[in-house]
């Protein structure tokens, strides 16, 4: 494996037990499986997910929906408050594919009330997170987007949709499904009132950790996990995932070693990985968990070793004694990134499949 | 003006008035104006730089060396320590151009000993910032890399280049001078040390705040400054520039408004901004300054107005009163980046010159 610059290294036998996994889980409770795209933002990443029979995705931006739909992808949900600006877009893109689309205003009802194509729209409903959606208690909220949208012949209201990213700070598994059950509860109530006037209302939920953790997706019908295609060292960290389940790690050549302070310095920096960093127990930023490549395969992560500083392209490494010593100026070593979205939307010209 | 995306904008006026100034600077003071380029990474730009009489440049990689090689730029410096791995294309560039590189490790200097064609070295030297760089007190390790290169024909020994990351952290102008007394006297020493059997050796120093804080380069032979071409709201902070210097921004369209929280949420997130952050007067996260745009062009910081949160897409931008209720979903609100060369980088294939 001839490797000279940081590359994203992405095993595929990992990431299609990975989609298995969820595929099956989503299956045995009787949900849709509808896998957020912006993880991986890759058309043959995407096969990978057809061939396993999904045919739902969501993405984050119009953009990268314009981009899926010419890869013969056909049911988008947009998972952001839609941008009123790019209404153009999102009308042409409607007479394509089947566009859903999310909204948590009257604004933007407003903006979109008279489209005369066929739209499906869901209300995002903020449960506690406090990023975006009506908040679950604002029935009146609710109802005046609705009474906005309902006459429209073209457009279906398919219900309500959350992203409960408190999960990405919980400390532990019961966290998250104590906040998970609060969100629950919350979507079933409102599903429950709606129903009497909309059919076939459905809650779609987002998170990764609560996807992963939860055995039982009762009351929910659809869920649109991204990030566990890959998952990362932060999701390892919060219970989601183990280790075995990572299936991104970078490879970066060792460009300095420093024995006065047991360091040495990659070429990896802030645009391989991004500044994504989690606190580790002594309170330190680590920007990623450092591991050795042994014949072309990663190692699993070495305690105490990690990437405590980002520059633009240099980063520095923290060793054990042991992995100071043994590793020289021109080896290779591993970096199990901190936060995989975010590292393969820098890397996405730059990974090779392994 | 139609932009209906996170976009970036780069004033023109503005990087011609730095580039300008940073060059006479330079001139005034006698020292080669060597700019680096990683902070644009942008032929273009680099043509602003070509048109005020600049012929040398930085780059922070060898495949940022190949593109400006490409675009008629014949004398690269990479300020990087050299990766060993490399070495091939390395040979390859130094037949196309005048190519210097730095060291600061007895395996490099072996790895590149017998490479057969011009090539320009500095070692790097480490007065505090301890990131790379041989410490300024080993004059050891230094004479052992001087000895296994200076036999090779091919070679020229330019001198000691330095990067001092510690003013980025600085808290005053002052602080930021006085980093730079430690750093000049130790590598002027080393200079006047090696200049007994070494011809013409230079003094290269690289960072923004004390090439943009210092009038008097006493004692310099080089600056190698990058991000004043378009500063940022970190620079401000630091003292490095006025806000009017300040030539990139984002402007980002209004997704939603949250009156119970005085936030609102923009299009513009980790995937536009990258995760750099300071941290403001209360002890909380600053991911971007707010401000408004009027007839096309933004206007001046709005106080206590900043990016608080980001995710991949979103951010969450805490707002003063006045600009919460003046904004509306679907307008346009303008951000002043923490760290332009991470936003550039992101932003590099979607931004404006207005």
């Amino acid at each position: 494996m001839k490797i000279v610059t940081p590359t994203l290294l992405i095993n595929k036998k990992i990431c299609l037990k990975n989609i298995n996994k969820m595929a099956k889980k989503a299956s045995n409770n009787n949900v849709i499986f509808r896998p957020h795209f912006k993880t991986h933002q890759s058309e043959l990443i995407g096969t990978w997910f057809r061939n396993a029979g999904i045919t739902k995705i969501t993405v984050s931006s119009l953009e990268m929906a314009e981009y899926f739909a010419t890869h013969y992808w056909d049911d988008i949900t947009i998972a952001i408050p839609l941008n009123i600006r790019e209404l153009d877009k999102v009308v042409s893109l409607t007479k394509k594919i089947q566009l859903n689309i999310i909204l948590d205003s009257l604004e933007t009802a407003n903006s979109i009330r008279n489209i005369n194509s066929s739209l499906n729209y869901f209300i995002e409903i903020d449960t506690g997170y406090k990023r975006t959606g009506v908040n679950f208690n604002d029935k009146n909220k609710i109802d005046k987007i609705l009474s906005l949208l309902h006459e429209n012949q073209h457009f279906t209201f398919k219900g309500f949709l959350n992203h409960n990213g408190s999960n990405y700070c919980a400390k532990s598994k019961e966290e998250i499904k104590k906040n998970h059950a609060i969100e629950i509860e919350a979507l079933m109530s409102l599903k429950k009132h709606y129903s009497k006037y909309f059919k076939n209302l459905i809650i779609s939920i987002g998170d990764t950790p609560a996807c992963s953790v939860l055995e039982n997706f009762s009351g929910i019908d659809e869920i649109r996990p991204g990030n566990f295609v890959f998952y990362d060292w932060m999701q390892y960290k919060l219970g989601s995932c183990s280790i075995n389940d990572i299936a991104v790690t970078m490879i970066c050549p060792v460009l300095g070693k420093y024995a006065d302070r047991q360091e040495i310095v990659i070429h990896g920096g802030a645009v391989h990985f991004s500044k994504e960093f989690i606190i580790n127990e002594e309170g330190l930023k680590n920007y990623g968990q450092i591991a050795e490549i042994v014949d072309g395969k990663w190692n699993m992560p070495i305690t105490d070793c990690y990437l405590s500083s980002l520059s633009q392209e240099h980063g520095i490494v923290k060793c054990s004694g042991d992995f100071f010593n043994k590793t020289n100026i021109g080896d290779q070593i591993v970096v199990y990134p901190i936060h995989s979205c975010l590292t393969m939307n820098l890397m996405k010209n730059n990974y090779r499949i392994v």
